[in-house]
């Protein structure tokens, strides 16, 4: 159905169509269900110990034998500010309380990238793909030689050149539009804001390796667009929140559902990092703070029980609502429904051409 | 050769392709020679007074028999602080004498825009087109009475939807890609920084009126990416910027062609209004006071003599260098070529299809 192309190729997939890694909603069921509807799922382990790392791989590989993919964090240097912290800790007292958490925070820390990555080779999925920055030549090399496709995450045509270099076999080039962490590494992230539109075509004209665009791509005319752009295929991290098998909190999906439109916002404060969510309470109380709160991963720990509890409790308005710009536009459906209706869709999209 | 579409019918081109109005560079040669070409020029008359802009749409009608546009601004309100105007005043003091500019500046003010409009009225451009808010809709009911076709600019979907219901023909979709100023109305301008991939097909499923697609379309690759996501036409400023005909500085056109990519930032410091710029020295120098300077237009008449210096003496560095964020795809020729280009490309772009 879809034409023979290096994604299909790389990734092994039928569609050039990837489910983003997001932590909490891709559990290895959405993960299966991207995969075996012919795309590729990711899961998100950057925040996972290897054990669970190595429990969600099998737990996919238990519902599929088609390929996906594992993600990682790239290790930041952490920013170690016990002042920031000590803000951090009295600024978000009133949301422990109101949730009724009690008891310190765990360790400010991610888990151990080694340890991670060593069980990504080991259990060689299909596709290691990476965020936040690159990796050695070396460890690419080593990726490679164990049979495993190598994809890295570019918000500038900087860093896709620098990726290209370092070896990947494909770039995930991020968006302006795109949801959650922004996944720039080389330039401030204000000067790496990128819309699509600009970001495919000057990367495409730079690099040889095939771009996977990423970010405000929610339906069969996005995923056209890109291809026109010069883009290979599509990752989307949104139009898949909200399908069956997310993990997403049921208000969290809500959220992306009902909104109106032009209501998310890059934000540092949910985890220390860039990521761009949907505007609420707490993204707006603690911008008041925002030059006292320490960085990633800190804050980001430091929060999750105030999260996690919101979206238990179906709080909207103290969650990390982390969605891409063209959010309003996500539909709740199975996720292989997703996959399936994507493929159609921009099928039809490129066979009708320009109709006016 | 093209279908026939809405914008086609409005505009009464044939081609869907708008060159957008840029003070200082769309001289009636430009105009003409994209009318000529089958595309719609735009006469950019903000800055202009009445009887320069009745001189321009003279002069372009001597030039072409085809449809064009004129463009203003929609008048803000003037944020009058005499303590900011001498901060910037003293701020820019080491440029004026770099560039030997004495004397005081003129006043700090738009033209008067009910002039402006009455100019438009009685001369009939076929389209006319506004930024930086709405009309009344007594005043769109009284142009399109007179046989004029108006568009406005939104950056927002509720932009997009206000604009319909105050009666406009067509919506121009500014993309956070976009070069020079930002056209936001409704919104901070921070919250309305949203990418083509998103805002096209969301304000496509919000609006009934045709949508132009403006903001890093560079080629026939953005031309026909922006109409698979739903765009009935587009507008390309940077892009007509390097023409032949453009009245750019020659400098201007030189940093668009040769600087790298990811160089542009949106800045408030060479008029008081969010713009699209190339990183340069002047730039960050004055960003360095922004909270202290004065809003639009007042900062955008007191840096002007600078920028006009600047632009003829060649330093690329005291100059407004506007420019969307594919600025680096640009490409030198004459604007009639560009045009036809412009459409043979997409017309190929969307014949070849998904290739792989």
């Amino acid at each position: 159905m879809w034409p023979d192309t290096p994604i299909v190729r790389l990734f092994g997939c039928d569609v050039p169509i990837v489910q983003a890694p997001m932590a909490g909603c891709a559990t290895p069921a959405l993960v299966a269900a991207v995969s075996n509807a012919g795309g590729l799922g990711s899961i998100a382990a950057a925040y996972d110990q290897p054990d669970a790392i190595r429990a969600q791989i099998k737990s996919v590989r238990h519902l599929t034998n088609r390929p996906f993919a594992v993600n990682l964090f790239i290790p930041t240097a952490p920013e170690v500010n016990t002042g920031k912290v000590s803000s951090a800790v009295a600024v978000l007292a009133p949301w422990r309380e109101k949730f009724g958490i009690s008891g310190d925070a765990p360790a400010l820390t991610m888990p151990d990238f080694e340890a991670q990555f060593d069980v990504v080779l080991s259990e060689k999925p299909r596709v290691f793909s990476f965020t936040f920055g690159s990796l050695p030549r070396e460890r690419i090399a080593t990726l490679k030689s164990a049979g495993i496709i190598v994809a890295g995450t570019a918000t500038t045509v900087a860093e896709a050149e620098r990726l290209e270099a370092d070896g990947v076999d494909a770039i995930i080039a991020q968006g302006s539009e795109a949801g959650a962490h922004r996944g720039g590494f080389l330039a401030p992230f204000a000067e790496s804001e990128i819309g699509l539109m600009a970001l495919i075509p000057a990367m495409a004209d730079k690099v040889r390796i095939p771009i996977i665009a990423a970010g405000g791509i929610m339906d069969g005319r996005g995923v056209a667009a890109a291809l026109m752009l010069g883009a290979k295929g599509v990752q989307l991290g949104t139009a898949f929140l909200v399908t069956d098998e997310s993990g997403a909190a049921p208000v969290w999906k809500k959220s992306v559902l009902e909104q109106y439109y032009d209501s998310t916002k890059i934000t540092r404060v949910f985890s220390g990092r860039p990521a761009r969510s949907i505007r609420n309470e707490m993204m707006m109380a603690l911008e008041k703070h925002e030059s006292g709160l320490p960085g990633f991963p800190a804050l980001n720990v430091l929060t999750r029980a105030i999260r996690s509890a919101a979206g238990r409790s179906g709080d909207a308005q103290a969650l990390s609502l982390f969605a891409g710009q063209a959010a309003p536009l996500a539909r709740a459906m199975p996720a292989a429904d997703l996959v399936r209706k994507l493929a159609a869709e921009t099928g039809q999209r490129l066979d009708e051409g320009f109709q006016g």
